[in-house]
């Protein structure tokens, strides 16, 4: 025993030798992902850069985790205001709020943007920060994916996590700027990819600080006061972070801004679009597709030097919750 | 020589046993500040925090450097306007505009807030946010203070300055929430302060990404997108860091209820307000003062357990820039 615990201990502290990214397979994508971390952790390459400049900012839906058949928020939506009309019927007071409890998705389409507003407002607002964000993960517990089966946390993709981890052991700091809202992601951010709070950017609505019963709380209240997508992500993370990107990771045309911003700096750069080519183990869609729609990113990406990862080629597992 | 080197490199080996907080006088505040600390890191007290949660955010203007006559960045923004219509008069085209460039602050002060409005427009607007912080950066190498005849940038006081550091040295992560301009401010927090451009959170207008003539830039565009000021601040704070800090130090008004929020959350907490005492070698103001009002922190603060700081008597130095 003790001979063995011996030898445990010296693997552990010999150089890590291990692959950092075992769920990609030997594509040129993960030879270029590598080649880049190399070059701007090499002290000696004229593209090195100092780990405060180390930033990388991916794209959550469809790029950390799946977002078919809908943004996995919407269905939180629909799951809560459901939960609620239960409660008290007359919260389903309008048609669209009727259709959507009733999960008569045609009729909810059909109302637009308008519709999908209400339903926001119906289930994200009016409560606290914290209470909301207890919502959610409340949801995720015991919610499941409707084709996997799959907790909707357990949809993360295993070559994204290890992507993410790999970036931070080599010196980055990791960010999301997503599209999806920023209350929602916080609450699973942490666990599913190692990225706390304060390095997630989203959507937001308005807030309100105000005095509660007993003490201050901050509530969430009707209105939308940034949306985090297409020229909003550059405009958000100069904001936030007040440092242009060395690396951006999207897979939507809502996410062409970011990289094209991060890929015109100055020394090595990397842009990087998750391309859903596997019908059989995830979706196939780009162009066409009513989320996650990609047609800027595929016409123009390549010419720019964005590396497009191929997930049915470059990926040997998908989802974290995979047995 | 060798001994003396050896000698040398023992003493930095030695645990730190000097003061932290050198500039602090042994007064209540400084114990109270120690105390606080030793209690929040301490994993056997009740009250440990882990570093992660370990957030302390604070105000800049009259809290970490001083403001009189009037908030600097304003100086930089008459300063400013000066130089570009002495290049092309006709940019001094309204009454307010025209008051300012020849600092008839009379008449400036007489158009309110609007005229205000003006003179930020035309001096921190219409350009990228590069170009406005090279600006800035250039004036903080010639301007100086009328008064002290320092530069801005060394009327950072001394102890806040140690108290940042002595923060960050005991797993802290140190913020800048501030009713000053973002922008501005990020020129020089890291420098002053330690504090990097992504730990700066303040005033911002609108930004706009656009294609610039060769590459993707980002502009700073008229209007006014948020106030980080008042109930503002816990808001911000809420959005970008995600967390309650455990401690927020403000000098005004303006700072109530960041420090409010921050010392109503459980456990402990510090909330610290820097009371301008010192007529002789710095300014003393509070109810009365055009800039830095203070009532509420001094008629409130105390009976929630805020620490008053009494510049006059509890700091041995004031700013880093004395001899």
């Amino acid at each position: 025993m003790r001979l063995v615990a011996l030898a445990a201990g010296l693997m552990t502290a010999l150089p890590a030798l291990a692959d950092d990214l075992p769920s990609w397979r030997d594509t040129e994508a993960k030879a270029r992902i590598i080649e880049f971390v190399e070059t701007v952790t090499d002290p000696d390459n004229a593209d090195y850069v100092t780990p405060a400049r180390r930033v990388a900012v991916f794209d959550n839906d469809g790029t950390l985790w799946a977002e078919q058949p809908v943004y996995f928020q919407l269905l939180f939506a629909l799951d809560r205001l459901e939960q609620m009309a239960e409660a008290d019927p007359s919260i389903a007071n309008t048609a669209a709020l009727q259709a959507a409890a009733a999960r008569d998705m045609q009729t909810l389409m059909e109302g637009g943007e308008e519709a999908l507003i209400e339903v926001v407002n119906a289930t994200h607002t009016g409560m606290t920060v914290e209470a909301f964000q207890d919502a959610v993960a409340d949801w995720l517990k015991v919610a499941r994916h409707p084709d996997t089966g799959l907790p909707f946390d357990r949809m993360t993709y295993q070559p994204m996590v290890e992507l993410l981890r790999y970036l931070r052991d080599e010196g980055f700091t990791t960010y999301i700027v997503s599209g999806g809202g920023l209350h929602f992601m916080r609450v699973f951010a942490e666990e599913a990819y190692g990225i706390p709070p304060n390095q997630v950017l989203g959507t937001y609505g308005e807030t309100e600080y105000r005095m509660g019963e007993a003490a201050p709380e901050i509530v969430k209240t009707t209105g939308l006061s940034f949306l985090d997508d297409k020229a909003g992500k550059p405009v958000n993370i100069e904001r936030v972070l007040g440092r242009r990107p060395i690396l951006a990771g999207g897979n939507s045309d809502g996410d062409f801004q970011m990289i094209e911003w991060t890929t015109a700096g100055d020394g090595a750069r990397l842009g990087l679009i998750v391309h859903h080519t596997d019908a059989e183990r995830e979706y196939a869609y780009d162009r066409e597709s009513h989320v996650g729609r990609l047609v800027d990113g595929l016409d123009k990406g390549p010419d720019m030097g964005w590396l497009i990862v191929d997930m049915a080629k470059d990926w040997e597992r998908i989802y974290t919750g995979q047995k």
